[in-house]
């Protein structure tokens, strides 16, 4: 048995197949039906093709869901989940029979649509549309990359397929065309999509709103384009060999397809999509099947057997692949060694050392340079350490000169082109790898382009680092279509995100070094088109400080302070400014620098409280976008100095100035303040 | 002189047409060097194309940039801002050479990219990339849906084209490939786009990573696609005359132009795109080009009176055009009544008598549905109301049942398919006509794919109205991919946005009567999708305090509170049922609704501190979403019950349960308030 070309198990007959199928499509049947929710029409479509996928084309050990050179599964139409848990269970992952009947409910493994974590042998979160799509384009770069760093002759240790299920709803988002315009720009032919052209979308038919020609737009994207019978088994089988050997484009395999394929009266109706088909229909569709009626949830015990040998032959896989990795452990300790530190957290002892630092007497620094700087400077240590910038590289500084290119040479430098969202997506597929560690550059103003990636990087708790520069008014003459102002609060107001705006070049230092610590969600660093000071530490505290999210810059000389000043980013020159000022007038200023929130709030009740004494009321902070949110640290008695509204072009000192983003304003408004 | 193939003007020799192009390719040069920031490589590029486009293609006036028949011009390329300003000053639009040199600086009408409102004759605000492109479908479905509803045998009132500049960068983000998609799909003859194929983007050649064939992808969409040189005139002009003549499908010009054209070290190279080319490299390129040194923004007197001629053609444009009219106003009075009226604010009193009422003894209705009900009411007095959903329509209710489809008759109902980004900005290019009330419908977490078009409908202050359901963990079982939480918040962050949170269907009709009033920036409706009941009006203050952002629902019966229930949305339920328990076990709590914030906070001091008086500190919010902000209102001692972590996949009744949204939980919460 070659492993890539599969063919159909000795002793199985039409009449079992056909059982296997039916089998699959009443799980999802009657899954939806007993939750009352859910999407019945896409699984019972998608049978056969999962039948053939899971039989007769993937590599994959349900035994070992995290055995890395498994093929990737991607099921981008998300709410078929049915589809995937019915596959999980019956090949033998870990998911039982009672899991797919608790579907949709509180704590299952089988959630309403596929989550990463949830259940084992879910490869990512699917739902939102496109997602699936863009994410398997990153995990099919993952593969290139790491292949091109360890595949060595007669060693293919990274060698996969990543398949996925993309629905018209996928086709439609501009997410997909973004991604699979770079998929063909970088040939990735280990990339195997196949779509359901069922003709239906919630509101009706496809000629309602999309009669484009989707072959013509992936050919012209430089994919392989096939069209299949959706349920010709034989046909299915040589398409996915087809796509498996052509190496050098991304294969499309258009399957017409029908939804609720076998239901009498839902089946090529918008009614199939979102909604159980009801007691009636399940019965006359099982009916129509040849399938009984009762029990729910059946599934025949040689159909059983016939999709458990997936657990052998999976096993079976990977010791092959056990065996090839012991004979390159041996042929090349090194790389081995390395490929075992990829997967495993980055260990920051290693690149500690060779972290920049910067001086006062440096003079001006924008943190986007000094991001560039550490950047170039921990590569070296960190071999999974990969990514780019979409289009904007030369001002965010995110190309690492020493290294080569991902279209040339499966170097580390990744040109994302000016498809922001489709980078956030990749990045996650990326991370999926569990390897690498992917980061993303953009203007802070364009994080909006890829929101919905960022928000399934944390969901799923990815450790996805985003360079975000350019990330104020400061960005000056471009005008407000470029200059950020909700942005801080919209990216703090997602969970389970950390966003991080250091004060200066030393702070980014201490940036990046959360953000590479920081395993389990996304990160943002925020960062300065313009140059700031390097804060003398001579006089204020450590930038180590940072690592709390708050730390107290500098406090009053003697005796509890009457007013907090507090500010992040670029604005903590302004609070500087302002406490000197403050100080030497004889009022008693603690300063308090906040790269951030996320952080400090994670720090222990004392510490917080040790930052911002309650019943120091007087505050002001200072940051030079929304003021949404600031009352948490400045309470009831405080005051924000923030944009309540867009920026304007023009110099960037002159826009600080109208907007009164200057030490003068700070201590103005603190004196009145103080009455 | 038929007015869509204009020829060149008599009299006009190559050379003077060579001086003319030179004018406007020095103009920008000048005004980038002077501003010693911006784009020079646009528009040198673009100088011939410009040149044919404002001089023999399109119809306009520069004396009355409003007048409703132009064409319209978008520069989707909008970094190129000067090429724009350029051709606006020399063809006669309010706009001085003066204003030239302040190009970039504050208050000067000549920001860094093309913003709506700053100088005459600039259609739409651009520069984040493929909004120009996506924003001008709008603008051609705008064209379609007045043309359909006003034209008539022997008077074409609504007959104009939509043409385009669009960049390697608007063909690369996802946005462009779903307005591309819709365009082709809606065969919208009448848009015009002009592609600058320059194969350069800001980190290098188009090679790095946009390699696909952009002439096969749009004849994908169906689109008409040509090739030109970029410097041939007649070939330009003749191309143009084609797509004029193609009136069933959307066209394509593939100019192959040269970025920074005539410099003779920075053309075709990355360095011309974003800065200036630098005193040295503008005089060789002057010298290059055969162009003065001096003095800088030249514009000789027989160039200016070539492009002057566009103010006498324009005149006449606009006169045949409302000799058409008036002759229209004889034969079909009513259709011109109409067309005045919808080119004014709505008038409220047309409508108002119409508006559906809720009763307590309907039971439980979702606010989606009183949403639904509530557009059917009003759209036969507002015959600009034109919008649809992205394939949600039967979940969002916005599908006008009583009136037809804008693909088949052009009718209102707009099938946006599942392109949430392109109607976004659809929306906003169909609100830049004037004469249309926009709408667009998804659920509400998805209004993250539409972000970028969302924040520049707010920067234009356009009358856009988002209509967002299923907008909490009550969404159920679809789970955390599709149950927003971070995104109310992220709304309430965008500047001049008004987000409305109705309790109930009464104040639904509330909601949507402030949508419609709102002329200034975009509203965005946040539905439920579970059923909600009808708010005692009898019990409680009258729906109609949502217009105040927030009002006294019920307070304490005898004088001033120790406690303030706040919440919007779904949540007010739980607020009414912890007030009643509270009030009788002789707690005295007031009751505040807080459907939106930003109206809220437009009123007067007095009535705010009214609703909540400073000296009152025990507060409670419940908002089923993140408790960003609402430090605002809460204050110090208050507490927040949000969602501080994504949601989860469940019946919606186990979810509010886990999560905390019962009236038990408001009611522990407060008696621990209360101590």
């Amino acid at each position: 048995m070659t492993t890539n070309t599969l063919n159909r198990q000795s002793g199985i007959t039409d009449k079992l197949e056909k059982e296997c199928i039916n089998t699959i499509r009443f799980l999802a049947v009657d899954g939806v039906q007993k939750a009352n929710s859910g999407h019945p029409g896409m699984p019972m479509e998608a049978s056969e093709l999962a039948y053939v996928l899971w039989t007769r084309a993937m590599k994959y050990n349900p035994g070992n869901p995290d055995w890395p050179n498994r093929d990737r599964f991607v099921l981008s139409a998300g709410h078929g989940s049915m589809l995937l848990y019915a596959m999980l269970h019956l090949t033998g992952y870990a998911l039982s029979l009672d899991a797919l009947k608790e579907f949709r409910q509180l704590d299952s493994p089988t959630p309403g649509h596929p989550e990463y974590g949830c259940a084992p042998g879910v490869e990512t979160t699917t739902g939102p549309l496109g997602q699936g799509f863009a994410t398997g384009v990153g995990m099919a770069m993952a593969e290139r990359f790491l292949a091109s760093r360890f595949n060595r002759p007669d060693f293919p240790l990274v060698d996969h397929f990543i398949y996925a299920l993309v629905s018209d709803g996928d086709m439609m988002e501009g997410l997909s065309s973004e991604a699979a315009s770079m998929a063909g720009d970088l040939g990735l032919g280990k990339l195997i999509y196949i779509y359901l052209d069922n003709k239906i979308t919630i509101e009706g038919t496809t000629g309602i709103t999309f009669t484009e020609d989707v072959a013509r737009r992936f050919e012209a994207y430089n994919w392989q384009v096939q069209r299949v019978d959706g349920y010709d088994l034989p046909h299915i089988h040589d398409a996915l060999k087809n796509a498996r050997q052509e190496s050098s484009r991304p294969s499309l395999i258009i399957a017409r397809t029908h939804i609720a394929w076998g239901s009498p009266n839902k089946q090529d109706t918008p009614d199939a999509h979102g909604a159980p088909l009801g007691e009636e229909e399940v019965l006359l569709t099982k009916e129509n099947c040849g399938w009984p009626e009762e029990p729910t949830f059946l599934v025949p015990k040689e159909v059983l057997s016939v999709f458990r040998q997936a657990l052998d032959r999976g096993d079976g896989l990977e010791n092959e692949w056990l065996t090839l990795y012991s004979g390159y452990q041996k042929k090349h300790p090194d790389l081995a060694q390395e490929w075992q530190a990829m997967h495993k957290a980055p260990d920051a002892s290693k690149w500690h050392g060779a972290l920049p630092h910067f001086a006062v007497d440096q003079g001006n620094i924008a943190t986007r340079k000094a991001s560039g700087q550490v950047l170039a400077a921990v590569k070296p240590f960190l071999p999974g350490l990969v990514g780019g910038s979409a289009d904007l590289a030369p001002s965010n500084n995110t190309y690492l000169k020493e290294f080569g290119e991902f279209k040339e040479d499966g170097g580390p430098n990744i040109r994302f082109g000016i498809r922001e969202h489709a980078m956030g997506a990749i990045l996650n597929g990326m991370a999926l790898s569990k390897a690498l560690i992917p980061y993303g550059g953009t203007f802070l103003v364009f994080s909006d382009y890829m929101r919905p990636a960022i928000r399934l990087a944390a969901l799923m708790g990815l450790p996805v680092i985003y360079v975000f520069t350019h990330d104020s008014i400061g960005l000056g003459e471009d005008g407000p279509t470029h200059q950020p102002i909700e942005h801080l609060a919209s990216l703090r107001a997602i969970p389970n995100m950390t966003v991080v705006r250091p004060a200066d070049a030393e702070e980014t230092v201490e940036a990046w070094g959360l953000a590479l610590s920081n395993q389990n969600g996304p990160c943002a660093l925020i960062l300065s088109r313009q140059g700031l000071p390097v804060i003398d530490r001579s006089k204020y505290e450590p930038a180590h400080g940072l690592q709390k999210g708050a730390y107290i810059l500098a406090d009053s000389k003697d005796g509890e302070p009457d007013l907090i000043l507090m500010a992040t980013g670029a604005e903590v020159h302004l609070i500087i400014g302002a406490h000197e000022q403050l100080t030497a007038r004889g009022v008693k200023v603690r300063m308090v620098n906040i790269p951030s929130w996320e952080r400090f709030e994670a720090q222990p009740e004392a510490y917080r409280h040790r930052v911002f004494p309650p019943h120091i009321p007087l505050r002001i902070a200072v940051e030079a976008g929304s003021p949404l949110g600031w009352e948490r640290f400045t309470g009831s008695k405080g005051a924000i100095m923030g944009m309540n509204r867009f920026g304007a072009s023009a110099p960037a000192k002159d826009l600080f100035r109208v907007f009164d983003f200057t030490v003068d304003a700070v201590v103005q408004k603190a004196e009145a303040l103080l009455g």
